[in-house]
C-alpha cells in the first residue's frame, strides 16, 4: 500500500526549488503518495515547470514561517505550510509530515496540534551527526536545558526507536556524552542518568566524550539540551574555523592556487563528508504524529531522504512504537 | 630584580630534552633564575650536553608522575619533581612553579602543598585555546562537574586577573558559554550568573555560543566545568576528524600528492594555527601560589612561552591580585 506523506513546499533555504527537485525524484517511486503543501499559485506554477501536476496533491497554506521567526511568532500562523501539514497529520489524511522549514516553528506547531505522546513536556531536539561511519544521533541538541534523568531516559528510549525503525539498527548502542567514559564522570544528572540506563534493556555503553562524537562508537548520544548544543556548535565553530583558513591560505598565493585545483577532490569529499544532505533528517519524537525535519539547507537530495525516511518509519510502524508506554524506570537511586 | 622560577624536568610528553631546550632559551634573559626539578642524574647529564650546569639551579626530585596517572595515586609521590617544585615554591625559595605535566597531579599536589587561596573549594581548569586573534581563556574546562553561580563568578575574576597581569588585555571581555547569545538563553546556572555578572564591574558582553568560541568574541569565556570540557573535546574531535580526512585523502591517490607538497605550507599554517606551543600555559587559579600549567605536548617553544608568562606574571604581581577579597557578589536573584 502506498504511504500518504505531507510535504512542506515553503520550509528550508532552498525552497521552493529544491524541494520541487525533491519531489521529482520522490514520486518516481509509486508506493509514495505525495501532498505538497504551500501558496498554490507558486507551488502549481513550479510543478508544471517540472511536469509534476498529475503526480502530487497541493494543499493550499496562505503563510509562509521564515527560517529565523520566532516560535512564538510562527505558532500564530495558523494557515502557514508547517501548520497546514500538521493538520493533514492530525486528521490521518497523511502518514507523516516532512519539513526542512524553521526548527522551532515546527516543534511549537506540532505540539499545539498534534499534542504529546509518550507523557514528554517538550520533544527534544535529535540532531544526526556525520559519523565517520554513517550517521549518529545526538539527543537533546538543544530543546531543553535544563533536564531531568527521567527525561534523558526518555529520550534515549525514543531514539533508539527511530534508530531502529528508520536508520535499520536492530540493537543501537546507546551514550551518555560526558567529560570523561569512566562511570564515575559526568555531573549529577549524568551519574544519576548512567546508574539508570545500566539497569535499562538498551543496549547502553556507558560514557562518551565530546571528541567520539563522529566516532561512531555509539549510535544515539543523549545529553542535556544544554550541553547537546554547546557540543554541536563547538564542532561547528570548529569546522568553519578550518575550513575558511584553509580557503583563505589557498586563495592567499597565486602558486598555491594549482595546489588547490589539484586538491579540489579531496575538498569536495572532506565538504560531502560534513554534508547536511546525506545524515537524514530529525524526528520529532515525543509528538503525537510522525514527523521529520530535515536541515534548514537541504537541497534535493536531502528532501528525497527525509521523505524515504519517512516512507521506511512508517512501512515499520515507527509511530505505534513511540506510541507504547515506555518501560519503567528502576530507580536505582532512591 | 631577577624573578626566579622553578620548572617540572620531568613534566610533559617531551620531557626532559624538549623542557632543557626551552630552559637553554630561557636562561639567556639574565632577569630569569631558573631552578630546574627532577631526577639529579638525569638532568645533571642533560644539562652538561647544552652546557647548561652553570645557569641553572639543580632540585633533586626522586619521583617521577607519569601523564596518565590517576591524581589520587600522583598525590602520594611526595618525591615527585611536581611536589619538589611546589615545595620550594610554598617555602618561597622561588617566585612560580611551572610544569608540563599531569594537570589532574599538579593540581591535586598543589592543593595539598600550597593550600587555596580566595575561599575556592577547588580550582577550575583554565584552558588558552587557539583564538583567530590570539589567546581566548575558557574557565573551568572539567574540574568542577557541578557548579554553583558563586564559582562561575569566582571563575570570572579571577581568570580577568590572570588575563590583565599576563596577557596584557587591560579589560578583558568576559562571556558566558551558552546554548544561545540572547540573556534568555542558558540553563538555571548559566541564566542565575548571567544576572550577577551583568551587575559586576567585569567587562561582561553576555553569553557566546560554542560557535565563537575561537572567534575572540570574548577573552574569558566562563563555564561550568562539564559543559567547558565538552565543548573543548567536541573541537578536539572534529579537528582531529577533518585533519585525518584531509590526509588519507591526499595520500589516497598518487597525483593528489603534488597538490599536497603545493598546500604543505597551507597546512603548516593550519598546523601552527592549532599549535597548543603557541597558545601559552594556563594559570592554576585558586590555589596560594603562582603556578603554570604548559601543554602536557609542549616543545621547547611552549617551554620558553610559559616560563616568560610567569615572568610577567611575577613582575605584575599577579599572585598579590589573585589573593586579594573578590568585589562581593550583589545577590541579584535573592
Amino acid at each position: 500500500m502506498a504511504v500518504r506523506i505531507a510535504l512542506d513546499g515553503m520550509g528550508g533555504d532552498y525552497a521552493p526549488d529544491e524541494i520541487l527537485r525533491g519531489v521529482k525524484e520522490a514520486v518516481r517511486n509509486p508506493s509514495i503518495e505525495l501532498h505538497l503543501v504551500g501558496p498554490k499559485t507558486i507551488l502549481l506554477s513550479k510543478c508544471r515547470e517540472l511536469n509534476l501536476s498529475a503526480k502530487v496533491q497541493l494543499h493550499h497554506a496562505a503563510e509562509i514561517v521564515a527560517m529565523d521567526e520566532l516560535p512564538s511568532i510562527a505558532m500564530r500562523k495558523r494557515e502557514s505550510s508547517i501548520a497546514v501539514g500538521l493538520r493533514l497529520l492530525k486528521e490521518n489524511q497523511v502518514d507523516a509530515f516532512v519539513s526542512a522549514g524553521n526548527t522551532g516553528a515546527v516543534m511549537a506547531l506540532a505540539l499545539l496540534i498534534l499534542g504529546r505522546s509518550s507523557g514528554m513536556k517538550r520533544p527534544p531536539l535529535v540532531v544526526p551527526l556525520p559519523g565517520r561511519e554513517g550517521t549518529v544521533l545526538l539527543v537533546d541538541a538543544g530543546a531543553n536545558v535544563d533536564c531531568t534523568p527521567e527525561q534523558l531516559w526518555q529520550y534515549a528510549h525514543l531514539t533508539v526507536l527511530f534508530a531502529q525503525k528508520v536508520l535499520n539498527k536492530p540493537d543501537p548502542r546507546v551514550a551518555l556524552l560526558a567529560n570523561g567514559e569512566e562511570a564515575s564522570k559526568g555531573n549529577t544528572l549524568i551519574k544519576t542518568t548512567h546508574a539508570l540506563l545500566l539497569q535499562s534493556e538498551l543496549n547502553f555503553i556507558g560514557n562518551i566524550e565530546g571528541k567520539d562524537l563522529l566516532g561512531n562508537v555509539a549510535d544515539v548520544v543523549v545529553a542535556d539540551g544544554f550541553s547537546g548544543n554547546i557540543a554541536l556548535k563547538s564542532m561547528e565553530g570548529i569546522a568553519t574555523t578550518m575550513l575558511t583558513l584553509l580557503r583563505d591560505s589557498i586563495a592567499d598565493a597565486g602558486w598555491r592556487k594549482l595546489g588547490g585545483l589539484l586538491l579540489a577532490p579531496v575538498f569536495r569529499q572532506l565538504k560531502r563528508r560534513f554534508d547536511y544532505n546525506q545524515v537524514g533528517a530529525a524526528p520529532l519524537l515525543g509528538v503525537d504524529g510522525l514527523v521529520l525535519i530535515a536541515h534548514g539547507r537541504s537541497k534535493a537530495e536531502a528532501i528525497l531522504n527525509a521523505v524515504r525516511q519517512a516512507q521506511v518509519g512508517i512501512n515499520n510502524h515507527l509511530l505505534e512504537a513511540l506510541r507504547r508506554p515506555l518501560p519503567l524506570m528502576e530507580r536505582s537511586t532512591r
